[in-house]
C-alpha cells in the first residue's frame, strides 16, 4: 500500500480522522511522527510527506513524489539539492495563516499607535500614567508589502477599522483583493513611503525581497511612521531600522522575524527604542483555525494529487513561493 | 454679549477656529480656560460651559443654561445639587469615543487571546519562547454589555474579524446596530454567559450597572472566557474577578477602569494572574479623531441650543446617561 508520512505535532483527534478519511479514499496508509522526527530507516517508504520534516530527511525519501509543508515560508526548503530528484512537488500552507497573522498585525500596530510600551512599563512600576498622545488605524495611510493571503486578510480588517488608504505593493501587477485601494509594484515603493503611517511587511524570503526595507527607504518614511514585519527578517536592514528608531526618526516598529533567529542575547535590538519584539509567533501553528485550515488544504491537494490535477498550493522552487 | 466658557486643554488651532465660527454665528463670545480652571469670580458670566470644569464650579455659574461635557461618562455630574438650578441642560460626548475605545478593546482582547503577557515577560528576559497556544477573535462568541457608540463601533470591527456571534446586552430592547447578531436585556444575561468567549463591558456608571458582573455571573463564564472592561470600574466585582483569575477559572481579563482610580499601589489587582491593567486610557482625549468629533458634536448642539431644538446628546440626569 502507498504511504503518507505525517511529520507534525499539532494534531487533534479530528484532524487525524480527517487525514485518514482522505487517505483511505485514495488508497493511502498514514503513519504519524508526532515528535517531528522521521527515522532514516523508514524514510524510503513514503510517496508523500506532510508536515515539517527535518531538511536532511528529504534526501532519504527515495520514493517521495510530494512534500506538503504545513507552514507557509518554505525558503529553507527550496534548494533542489535537498530532494531525491527534481520531480518532487512542493506545496506550502500559505492560506492557513492569514487570520492569525492579520490579528497579530492589528494587535502590534495598535500597541505601537496607543503607546502600550510606556504604559505597560508604568503599570509594572504600579504607576498611574497621565494620558499620552495616541493615534489610530482609523484615518491612517497603510502600505502593505505582500498582497497574498496575509496581506489581503489584514487589509480587509484595516479597512473595517477605517484606514484612509491601503496600498498593496507586490512583485507583479496581478489582481489583488478589493480591500486594497491601490496596488503597485516594488519599483514604485518609494513614491508611497513618504505618506505612509503604517508600513506592514509580509514577504517571503526570496532573492528579490532581501533587504527590501533598506536604509534609503527607511529614510523616506515620515516621523509618524510605524513598521511591522511578519514575513522574514531578511527583508529589513535591521541595523538601519534600529538607528532610525533610536534617533526617533520614525515612531516605532514591531518585528516578529529576525536575522538570525532566535535573536541572540547580545543583539542591540532588545534595547532599541520603541521596538516591540515578538519571538516569531505571528504565524505559529497554535491557532485552532490555522490547524483546521492547514489539514483541510492538505486533504484538498491530496485529492488533486491522486486525480493527477495540478496542486492548488504548489510552490515554484525557483521563485521561492 | 452672551458668553461660552470653554474649560478644556486639548484644543488645536483648528478646533478653536471651529468653535469661534459656530459661536459667532449664534452671537456668542468664547472665553478659554485651557488649564481646566474656571475662576469663581468669572463663573457667573456664562450661559454655556463646554469641557471638563471642576464639579464645584458649576454651582457658581448662576447664568448657566447648558453644560456640554467633553467626555462621555458623566456619572460624577448627574447630582442635581451640583447645579444652580434644575433647568440646566447636560449633554455628554458619547459618540466621540467609539473609535478609540473600540481599538483599545480589539488590542487588549488580542493581547489576552495571543498570550502577549508571557511573551512580553520572556522578551524582557531576552528569551525566545516556544510557541504558546493562541486563540482568535475569528470564530469567537462575543457578549457586549452596552450597545451604544462604543459597543456598536467595536461590534462592527469584531464582525469584520470573523467573530462567530456578537450578542449585545442593553437596558432596553431598542434597535441596535446591525453588527449585533442578537440583542437582549440585562435580565437575560445569564443565558449567554456560559457560551461567551469574550465578554466586553462598556457601561456607564449608574445604579443599574453597579456590580453587573458579580460573583455569580463570573462563575457562569467558561474556562476560556476573557473579560474586558472599558466602562466604569463599579460594574465589576473586582475581588471576585481577581479570585477567578488567580484560580485559573477564566482565561484572562483586561481592565481599564477601577474602583478606586488611580488604582492604589497596594491593590492586589497589580499582581493578579492573567490580568492586563491599563490606567484608564481607552477613551482619553489624546486621539485626534476623538478631539475633532468632540468639537464637532458641541458645535452641532450649539446650533440646536440656539434654535431651541432638542439637544442631540442630552443626558437624562435621573438615568445617568
Amino acid at each position: 500500500m502507498k504511504k503518507i508520512a505525517v511529520v507534525e505535532s499539532f494534531f487533534e483527534p479530528h484532524h487525524k480522522q480527517q487525514i485518514e478519511a482522505a487517505a483511505a479514499k485514495c488508497g493511502y496508509a498514514v503513519d504519524y511522527y508526532l515528535d517531528g522526527v522521521l527515522p532514516r530507516e523508514r524514510a524510503g517508504e513514503y510517496e508523500i510527506v506532510y508536515g515539517m520534516p527535518d531538511r536532511s530527511a528529504l534526501k532519504d525519501m527515495t520514493q517521495l513524489k510530494w512534500f506538503c509543508a504545513s507552514f507557509a515560508g518554505v525558503d529553507r526548503y527550496v534548494d533542489e539539492a535537498l530532494y531525491p530528484n527534481s520531480a518532487v512537488l512542493l506545496t506550502n500552507s500559505a492560506g492557513a495563516y492569514g487570520v492569525t497573522i492579520a490579528e497579530h498585525i492589528i494587535m502590534v500596530t495598535l500597541m505601537l499607535l496607543r503607546q502600550m510600551q510606556p504604559i505597560q512599563e508604568a503599570v509594572r512600576r504600579r504607576e498611574w500614567l497621565p494620558p499620552l498622545p495616541m493615534r489610530s488605524i482609523c484615518g491612517a495611510n497603510i502600505t502593505m508589502l505582500g498582497t497574498g493571503d496575509i496581506g489581503a486578510t489584514f487589509a480587509r480588517r484595516a479597512k473595517a477599522m477605517g484606514a484612509r488608504s491601503i496600498c498593496g505593493v507586490r512583485r507583479t501587477l496581478k489582481d489583488a483583493d478589493p480591500a486594497f485601494d491601490h496596488v503597485m509594484t516594488m519599483a514604485e515603493l518609494e513614491t508611497v513611503l513618504p505618506d505612509t503611517d503604517i508600513l506592514v511587511m509580509a514577504l517571503p524570503a526570496t532573492s528579490e525581497t532581501a533587504g527590501v526595507l533598506n536604509r534609503e527607504r527607511i529614510a523616506l518614511l515620515p516621523a509618524q511612521a510605524v513598521v511591522v514585519n511578519v514575513g522574514r527578517g531578511s527583508a529589513v536592514d535591521q541595523e538601519a531600522l534600529a538607528e532610525a528608531l533610536n534617533a526617533g526618526r520614525i515612531a516605532g516598529a514591531a518585528l516578529d522575524v529576525f536575522v538570525p533567529e532566535p535573536l541572540p542575547k547580545e543583539s542591540p535590538l532588545w534595547e532599541t527604542k520603541n521596538l516591540l519584539i515578538t519571538p516569531h509567533v505571528a504565524g505559529n501553528m497554535s491557532l485552532g483555525y490555522t490547524r483546521d485550515k492547514d489539514v483541510e488544504m492538505f486533504c484538498e491537494d491530496l485529492d488533486n494529487f491522486v486525480a493527477g490535477r495540478p496542486l492548488t498550493h504548489l510552490v515554484n522552487r525557483k521563485l521561492g513561493y
